[in-house]
This record gives structure tokens, C-alpha cells and sequence, in this order.
């Protein structure tokens, strides 16, 4: 229950331990194929560029940033929280101009803000936000910056590492060009994989290049030419296992439903939210922009953070995350994710939670968490 | 029996299938100490700059020329194959002058030759080579070019992705000053992970880089601190594991022992070599540089290449590899690599081949191969 990896599904692990076949067999090639159709479907896009890229997620935000923005190319990069900074970090690396904009950790921005700023700053190739600000807990709205970004014609990235899977992530619906996510968070896989994908303007863009790609792990013109079908083109020694782990992550996602799931990760969220609440444990984001698989909660006055998060892993097995940057000592993040987003892992934590508490003397009388949780439950 | 990945122990698959917890976890964090310490072993070194890379070997490739080269710096590189070759590329993406010297594919660098380079040109920053190069089957010397680099006090940068856990790697003993491997070839175990090693020399100039290094996954720097005891800054999320498969496949090799593993790759290749002489097939590379774990083998004439290799795929589940670049159909590339390299592979394979190549007509009476082998076996 913390900010990811969240809990494998006992099905991925075993698929995961198939034995190791060859990155050129004609069986692994047919599961390569599925596995990109299954990437199109949870993003929701018709990209035939959608792949996974063989490292953990913020490689697949380095294979973003390096392949679609040259050398000197100005970005402008909200930066909310870690992975806003991140990117900041990311482009600088490639000589890109970061043009960063902040906002209060738990903020989200407002579209017309990215408007005023595209409208009065000359020459921006792209606008960089985070869908799910996993060190804040804060989703950032996407569908009307991806408006104003095609109006501009600039290019759209977004990273979805913590949304995909566990809150509705539309691709082409909101315009966006670049994506990358990873398969810790909401497809409950292990981490190793960060699934991209790119736009026609995107690829557009890229082909358009006056200059070399600056990378060679992560370099796209290579990188398709072995996923794409008919080509397979040797490249590098795909991580095999954990594409067979990615292909069941995908299949289970199929199985229930990305409805289901979003209405799962919502309600237990809800119920979560409800039995801290009871707790005097107040919730950071503001209600409409709460991410349901991540949930940050402000650390009551006189509460020992380390104590709490060390007597949950090391006497209930539970782990959450601490608090990050400026939030550190503030906040505890408690995720939801994928497989971990069940109503006894809330129940279990809100009683664990609730006992700690007791014994600190935060809390007097016991129970009132999960009987607020329950409350939801039974709505 | 391809040139990798080769076949995973039981063992490891299983130990990749644990339930996958938080890359900060305690219990992890010890792991990790244990995956350093095990990689120490195997790579015969005290560097404390020991850990595996998150991406698969042409990841540390990149990780290594990134970190301990800088733009504009002049870097040998031999190339003779595949992967030295790759290697200018990778050197040419980050702005370094790649000087390349060439050899005819399957030969070897001779010590004098490098010797005459290094003094006749000035400005080298380094010299990269392939100890085992897996398009080819050449094994490169390394011993008297690590004390020439010594004594011109240039960075030795050595690929031993198909060497490491197979023939003697002896990065202290050969003054290899940063080196990288890749997991899925004589380590058994499925690719995804690149470990590197990096001598005080090398990090000494790493640390003194007049310009910062150009990528973010790779940057040593910040990776150092999340696998140094003490420190463990998070930097990216860990492909949990993969470090579990890793630990697992390192405990094995421990278990047999480096000297008897050596000696059972130079017996599988020798018979095989023998069985293969029998049919009239040649191996391509001089005897003492000769790969036992990766045989590379002359196509007798008039022998249809794709058609033998897919009917040993498809109707006896044997995959060999092809030969690449100006070996392509000229060759066949045969691992015997870590948990591959087995007398029933020998023989196995050489049934099958036997009977591929009578039914061909290129063989006329059956059992030579197998013969052949069996006296090397019963030496």
C-alpha cells in the first residue's frame, strides 16, 4: 500500500516464470504483437507506435523527452511535485530549454493558465504535465490542455505512470502525443517496463529531426523497427519474463473491465478516505482532483511519522509512503493500486492505523474508522 | 541454444516469481547488498561501484560510455564483430569521437597493436573491447591490453556480456577500469538487468567531468546513492524481481563453483566442436580464441542456412543462431551458455542436426556426430 509496485496478481508471477524463450522466436514475436494491441486498448489509442520500453518508468520518460524534442528546443514542464521535476531534470540532460512552471505540491494547473503562457512565450515545442503526481496524490484534468496544445499545434506529453490502469487515461480523446507510464503502479506487474506511445504529429516530429537522437537505448527509429510486425529488426535482448508478466497484467485488466477497475479504485478509495476522516486524518487534495489509487493524507499535529510507517511494515506488514520535498514529514501516501485496491486491504489498514493511533493516545475510542469505511461500503 | 538468452534454472524462475515488494523495503534494501556482493565475486573485483544496471546489457553498454566519457573525448574502439561496432555508435550518440579499429570478424586484437595506437595517437581517453564477442565467437585477450592502458593510463572499458559466468572474467587481475554484462547468457537468467563495475580510476575521472553526464536513467552518480548502504536516495524504481532472479542465478553459479562451470563449458564445446568436425562442418575461429560457450561453425556449401535452423526450431524445439553482418548465412552461431551448456544438449543437437543434414544428403551414414562426441566425453 504504498506509492508502488503494488501487489502482482499470483497469475502474472507465474506467467512471468514461463521459461525464458528467445527475442527472436516466432512465439515471443506473436505475444510482442499482442502486447501491443493490449497497450493500445488501456491507453486508448489507435498509435501503432504503442510499445513498452525495457527499463522502469522514468527510462520511458528519458525515452520521451530524448526522442521527441531536440537540443535547444524550449518545454514547458509543470512542475506540481518529484515528477514535474523530474522531467525538468530529464530535458536539461539533453540540452533541452525547461521552462518550468510551478504550482503548489497537491495543485493541479488550469487550462487557461497553459494558454496565456502558449499565447504570450514564443517558440515552445511542447507542454509537460504529470496525469497522476504520485508524490502529491493530485490527478492533473488533461482534455482541455490537449485542446489548446493542438490548437497550437505543440506537442502533448503526459506521464501516466500512476493513472494508467487505475483511472480513465485517454490518449487519443485528449490529444495527447507522448505518453509513457510503468507497470508498478495500477497493471499491478513488476516493475522493468515503462509502456509509450507516440501520435502520427509525434512521429511526424521526430522524423523531422535535424539532429541525432542523443541516446541509443532509447532510440525510437531503432526501437520500432524490432516491434514493428513484418520488420523485427534485432535491437537490443528484449527483456523477455517481463513481457510474458505484461501480457497477463494486460489480460487480467481485460478480464475485469476498465470500468469495473476505475469504480473499484474510486470506491475503495472513498472508503478509505471516509474511515481517516474519523481518524482526524484530513485528506490533502482537494475532493475533485483526488487520485483514487493514491491517497495522501495530512499527518495529524504530534504524530511521529517515521514511528507510524515503521510499526505498520514491520507489525502489520503494511507499507505506505512518506512524504516527499516539501511535503516530507507532512503527508503519508497510501496506494490503492491495481491489485492492491480491495476493500481488506482498507479495512486492514484502518484497523492497524486505528490500534497505532490508540496506543499513541492520538485516538480515545476504537472502531470508528472501519464502521466509516463500512458505511460506504454499504451505500 | 541461440546466442542468448539462455535456459533459466527452475530455480530462478521461481525466485522471480516471489511476490514483489517495495524497492525501499528493508528486506530489499539487504538484498541489494547481497546482489553487489555476489556480482564482486563473479566479476573478480573489490570495486565498490558494483551493481546491476535496470535495463538489459546494451544498457550498461551506454551506461558506461555516458558516465566515464565526455563530448569531444577519443575513445579506440576495436571492432570485429556486432558489439564493438555497436559500441562506436553508442559512443558517436553521446558526442565522443569514436576511433575505430577494425579487424576481419572472428580474428582477435594482438597487445602490440594497441600498444603502437596509443603511442603514435595522442588524446586517447580509453580503449573499449569485446572480450567475447557473441556475433563471432572470438575470444579477446585482455591481460597485456589492461597493463598497456595501465601504463598509458587510459580507461580499459571492456564488454563481457557473454563472457561473465562462462571463461575466467578477471576485471581486477586484467586493470579493466569499467566494465558491463548482461544476465541472460552465462548467468542463466532472463535478460533485463546489465551489471557494471567501475574501478576508483574510473570514478575518479567521472568525477571529474568538466560537463554533466547526458542522461538521466544512466547517471551514475545518482544511482551510486541508492545502491550504497547508508544512503539509498531513491532514484528510480527497482525491477524488483529481476534482482530477485539475479541473486538467485549468482547463488547458483556460487553453488557450483566458477573453476568447475569454466571446465564444464570448455568440455560441452570441445565435444561439440568434435561431433560437429565429424559432419564436416568447421568452427570459424582459431582454436585458442574459441568461445566455448558461444560456437561459431563454417555452413558446409550448398547447405540451405534458414532451412536448417527452422526445422531444429520447429521439429526439435532447438534454436541455433544465424550469423550476422558479413558472417550472415555464412555461419551458425551454437551457445552452450551457463545452464544450456549440458552433455544432452551435445548430443541432443547433434542427433538432430545429424539427421537434418542426411536428409539433406550432405551426411550419408548416421551416428559420426555423436561418436565424435562422446570420445571427447569419455577422455
Amino acid at each position: 500500500m504504498g506509492p508502488g509496485p503494488s501487489n502482482v496478481h499470483p497469475r502474472v508471477l507465474q506467467a512471468m516464470a514461463a521459461p525464458t524463450i528467445g527475442h527472436l522466436d516466432p512465439e515471443f514475436l506473436k505475444l510482442m504483437d499482442e502486447v501491443q494491441e493490449l497497450l493500445r486498448w488501456v491507453f486508448n489509442t489507435q498509435n501503432r507506435l504503442t510499445i513498452p520500453i525495457s527499463a522502469t518508468g522514468s527510462a520511458g520518460m528519458e525515452a520521451c523527452f530524448a526522442n521527441v524534442f531536440e537540443r535547444g528546443e524550449k518545454v514547458l514542464i509543470g512542475v506540481n511535485g518529484v515528477f514535474g521535476k523530474r522531467m525538468t531534470e530529464v530535458a536539461k540532460k539533453y540540452g533541452q530549454i525547461a521552462v518550468s512552471f510551478e504550482k503548489e505540491w497537491g495543485k493541479i494547473f488550469e487550462p487557461d493558465f497553459i494558454r496565456v503562457v502558449l499565447e504570450s512565450e514564443a517558440g515552445i515545442a511542447g507542454v509537460a504535465l504529470v496525469h497522476a503526481e504520485t508524490s502529491t496524490g493530485a490527478c492533473q484534468p488533461l482534455e482541455e490542455i490537449g485542446k489548446i496544445c493542438s490548437k497550437h499545434d505543440v506537442i502533448f506529453l503526459v506521464d501516466t505512470v500512476t493513472s494508467l490502469g487505475g483511472i480513465p487515461v485517454d490518449v487519443d480523446g485528449c490529444n495527447i502525443d507522448v505518453c509513457y507510464s510503468g507497470t508498478q503502479k495500477c497493471l499491478s506487474c513488476p516493475p522493468g517496463l515503462s509502456p509509450v506511445t507516440f501520435s502520427e504529429k509525434a512521429l511526424e516530429k521526430i522524423s523531422k529531426r535535424k539532429t541525432d537522437i542523443e541516446s541509443w537505448y532509447f532510440d525510437l527509429s531503432m526501437l520500432q523497427k524490432y516491434w514493428t510486425t513484418g520488420e523485427r529488426v534485432y535491437h537490443h535482448t528484449a527483456p523477455v519474463n517481463m513481457i510474458y508478466a505484461l501480457r497477463e497484467a494486460l489480460l487480467i485488466l481485460g478480464e475485469e473491465g476498465l470500468e469495473t477497475i476505475f469504480a473499484r479504485h474510486n470506491l475503495n478509495s472513498r472508503a478509505l478516505l471516509s474511515g481517516m476522516t474519523a481518524l482526524g486524518v484530513e485528506p490533502l487534495v482537494e475532493e475533485q482532483y483526488r487520485l483514487p489509487e493514491l491517497n495522501t493524507v495530512k499527518i495529524p499535529e504530534g504524530v511521529d511519522d517515521k514511528k507510524v510507517r515503521s510499526t505498520l511494515l514491520n507489525e502489520y506488514g503494511i507499507e505506505i509512503g512518506a512524504g516527499l520535498g516539501p511535503l516530507a514529514g507532512k503527508i503519508w501516501r497510501i496506494g490503492l493500486m491495481g491489485q492492491s485496491s480491495t476493500q481488506k486491504n482498507v479495512v486492514y489498514f484502518l484497523t492497524a492505523l486505528e490500534q497505532i493511533l490508540k496506543k499513541m493516545g492520538v485516538v480515545s475510542e476504537g472502531g470508528k474508522a472501519v464502521k466509516a469505511a463500512e458505511e460506504v461500503y454499504g451505500e
